[in-house]
């Protein structure tokens, strides 16, 4: 397919499906990672179609989004069942694969892990986590400025600033921290810090 | 305004006067502008802006371009009325001014020397060039997975490469070029020469 063709075959599916908010969200993810793709040498029709898809089931009520995980036989933890705005992102890979017809695992990977990371991903999961956080919509969270200098430069390090700075925000809240986020993080402290 | 904001302000507007290609076109260099800000310190929500609008008057026909410039004073060359594809730059800086209410003249001189550069080019004249040259919907021209990585790391060099690469293919063409683009190549070789 050529890269218009994937660009505006989903982006017409996405504005079915997402509110208007979260839609420009994810132009803004897309076409980020698709410059990420640039620098990192990594497939641009590909990082197009896992940004364009990457919260397909967001919009989607919690209970329907238990539902699609179970007709796959995408098991949910119990972390999940209790912060169910995590789900979100394995019923995206279940809706990319069954209703979008994604049948590439490394796109489908990219958008099951692309709220929590996984220790060791690859380019495109770190690609997609990265354009998440970053895209231009985005509010100016702490050290935004820097991150997105790194995003386009050194993606693991953007990878692991990302973490660190979410993991330090997410222990001010009350939201249960996914024990996956805190495995990734640790992945990439000591990849960086063995870099310096 | 948010970045959010702007973005789906005009990509409402885009939506509505633009063909199907050149409205993706149009969000790709919108987000690639804005990518490009993030590594170059330039004000994103002024790259959106200058992205979205770039080709406001792109599917207009030549003969209302035209007329478009003639009602706001703007002046048009001989090998613009030769070569008419050439106005939808300066009849696009009217609508952005005059339809769009943009009174930034940043923007406007971004929107207005998109197509053949100028030298000694602002940041943003640069940026929007660039990336109206190397979105990610756009085929793969010669060069263009080096120049996508200048375009997020050596903005200068960038520009002297599309200019360069854009010289060689007018002329091969039977468009005749405009003069500024020759001015604009020759200022940025210069450039890059005295950078080595």
């Amino acid at each position: 397919m050529k890269i218009i063709e994937a660009s505006q075959k989903y982006r017409i599916e996405m504005e079915k499906v997402l509110k208007k908010d979260r839609f420009d969200h994810t132009l803004g993810v897309a076409y980020t990672a698709a410059n990420m793709a640039f620098v990192f040498d990594e497939d641009i029709e590909k990082a197009v179609i896992a940004g364009m898809l990457h919260d397909c089931a967001k919009c989607i009520p919690h209970s329907e989004q238990i539902k699609i995980c179970k007709k796959y036989g995408v098991e949910l933890t119990d972390i999940e069942m209790r912060n169910q705005k995590l789900i979100h992102a394995k019923a995206g890979m279940c809706l990319a694969r069954h209703k979008y017809d994604i049948d590439d695992p490394y796109i489908l990977d990219a958008i099951r892990y692309h709220t929590t990371g996984r220790p060791d991903m690859t380019k495109l999961d770190k690609i997609i986590f990265t354009a998440d956080f970053i895209e231009p919509n985005r509010k100016m969270l702490k050290d935004m400025d820097v991150i997105r200098k790194e995003a386009l430069s050194d993606l693991d390090r953007a990878v692991y600033h990302i973490l660190k700075n979410s993991l330090d925000y997410l222990g001010s809240q009350d939201d249960e921290m996914d024990p996956m986020t805190i495995k990734t993080y640790e992945y990439y402290a000591k990849i960086v810090n063995t870099d310096n």
